[in-house]
């Protein structure tokens, strides 16, 4: 079969691990005699530079016109400094999300047998973890009205929620714990947010009409607890936005480094995949950058494409780099020869 | 000297933790030749059922009359499980911090040596680990404007800042650096949020008065994964309410129980302590509370007062409970003997 890839290396980091997923996309195509056609697209700080604006309609039009968008990563220290920019590279991604209405954002985070002392948490406390999160990606704080007053001394953000927008992610989270450990766990602050307290009606509401999935209700402080001491608990986690961000970003220390984890964002027509690491620009250019984030956030894209077996290749020949020990400097050591960027793409491209 | 101490109990755990606290208090006064003149009053769940709101005028009244005020937690499931509720127990608390504008919430987290091995945490990561957790306690989005559409369809909540709001807390954050290890890091969603970008703005420009102290910049969700990963890169973590109320809650994991930790919650003219963990309903009255959270809450509550040498003594005596293994069931092990809740605070007010 013939697939059209969007690809939007972005900043930082985000080319170089891009072409290693590329690589293995290729791997796949051969093996299994597809075509993948990638469209090169720009979005982020490199966009601004070229563009004057991080998301051209260029862009939009190309992952529009895709069955699938690969994405790098977003983000270039220069803007962070600059509270009072008026243009910032996230804008880009966060107006892609909205422009393709790319509201599921799903976040498996597992701890891999082979990394397991890796992480900064005690062996028993990690082993057999397997969660996947679901965060509302289009909604609250993020795409809410902000404003700072024009004397400069007050600013505000909204955030809103419908029960449409909360309903829809609220489904894809239950019916896919129906073929896990059918428990969801919800995270908010119904105790203080009306959107949280709106989030727990309609949820609950709607987990009425799966009665074999288990639904818990946890603060996020206490989730930002309990996912630490005892992260096995969680099967699925449903949540909205800023939650979603934090929690998918604390969850990653399970996994011995967050340049493992792979993220799809769903829309009713579009998919976009992307490692959930950001731009670590510092480390730009040097070939030393975690590209498996990158590789399984491809073999989630092919899963999306109705293409299981293929998305299993790329797995496994992840699981094999890790169990072989040909690894980045992030989870193998600096001193202890870790493997390039590059060397690393190449062996599980070439495994498959 | 003679001070008077409202004393409100709360909810679940609450009544009992509280009580081992004045026993410190009152071993303290014995000491030190002290008058310590004890006002109850009521609010949480409690208050709702003898007086149908969560916080009568009357304790406000006992609070504003009292040199401290010493509070134990609050909160009932019941209300939790009904996002319906037009009155619950948290809003007791969070119509207290507003009467009172207890704007600034400080929380220490430390790994004590006697505990290291109970945390989830690897012991190379927490050992020597020591941040204090500066938190705004009264803006942003808890008290701004929120509601759900009268067809129930939609909700909002906004979030919002003054530069005059965000400046008192972080100068205190500054000052307390100077005599610490002089860095503070400044948690947000710059990139996100506008309230965020004031923050920055704002504490970017009061940090030039402070040259002694260095300056950091973390989102939430980097924070939320460095706070695990290397905690001890943290002295003085400076954050808005809803941030601060989940990084204090995670940082608990790094004391080995969320029962040791304490909090001054402080405004212009009135100062709350209180233990950080919550009302626990499912532990009330079985007398296995950790009352050390609330115990150090009473420390923090003599310094406060100018007290040190008290304070100190207050310090001395948890340590040594901890060293004789003189502790409740979280940090102890249900089958290892643990103490209970009152022979914890007996242990504590004899050695003092
Ligand atoms: C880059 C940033 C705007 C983004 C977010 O906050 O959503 C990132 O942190 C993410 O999680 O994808
Ligand atoms: C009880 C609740 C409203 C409160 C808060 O969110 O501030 C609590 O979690 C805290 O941190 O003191």
């Amino acid at each position: 079969m013939k697939y059209t890839i969007a690809v939007i290396p972005g900043d930082g980091i985000g080319p170089e691990v891009v072409n290693q997923a590329k690589k293995a996309l290729d791997a796949v195509a051969e093996m299994y005699d597809h075509v993948f056609l990638y469209q090169e697209a720009q979005m982020g700080a490199c966009a601004i530079e070229r563009f004057g604006k991080p998301l051209p309609e260029e862009t939009i039009a190309i992952c529009k016109g895709a069955d699938a968008i690969l994405f790098g990563a977003i983000g270039d220290p220069k803007y962070d400094s600059d509270p009072g920019a008026k243009v910032r590279p996230e804008q880009g991604l966060l107006q892609l999300r909205q422009a393709l209405g790319l509201f599921c954002n799903t976040r498996p985070v597992k701890a891999f047998d082979s990394l397991i002392k890796n992480s900064p948490l005690k062996r028993e406390i990690i082993i057999g973890t397997d969660i996947i999160i679901y965060r509302e990606l289009t909604g609250g704080i993020y795409s809410g009205k902000k404003e700072t007053s024009t004397d400069g001394l007050t600013a505000f953000d909204i955030s809103s929620y419908t029960v449409e927008e909360i309903s829809r992610i609220t489904h894809i989270a239950f019916k896919a714990s129906q073929s896990r450990r059918k428990k969801v766990t919800l995270i908010d602050k119904a105790n203080v947010l009306e959107t949280s307290r709106l989030w727990r009606k309609t949820v609950t509401e709607i987990a009425k009409q799966y009665k074999d999935v288990v639904l818990e209700y946890l603060y996020i402080e206490h989730a930002a607890r309990q996912l630490i001491i005892n992260p096995k608990q969680f099967d699925i986690i449903l949540t909205e936005n800023l939650f979603g961000d934090i929690i998918s970003d604390e969850a990653s220390v399970i996994s011995g480094s967050i340049g493992l984890l792979a993220s799809s964002s769903i829309g009713p027509e579009n998919a976009l995949f992307e490692p959930i690491h950001g731009s670590f620009s510092t480390a730009k250019g040097k070939d030393t950058a975690n590209p498996i984030g990158s590789i399984l956030s491809a073999g989630m894209l092919l899963e999306y494409l109705g293409l299981h077996e293929e998305a299993g290749a790329i797995e496994r020949a992840v699981e094999k780099s890790l169990i072989l020990g040909i690894m980045t400097q992030d989870i193998k050591g600096k001193n202890k020869y870790p493997a390039s960027t590059s060397n690393v793409g190449d062996f599980i491209a070439d495994y498959i």
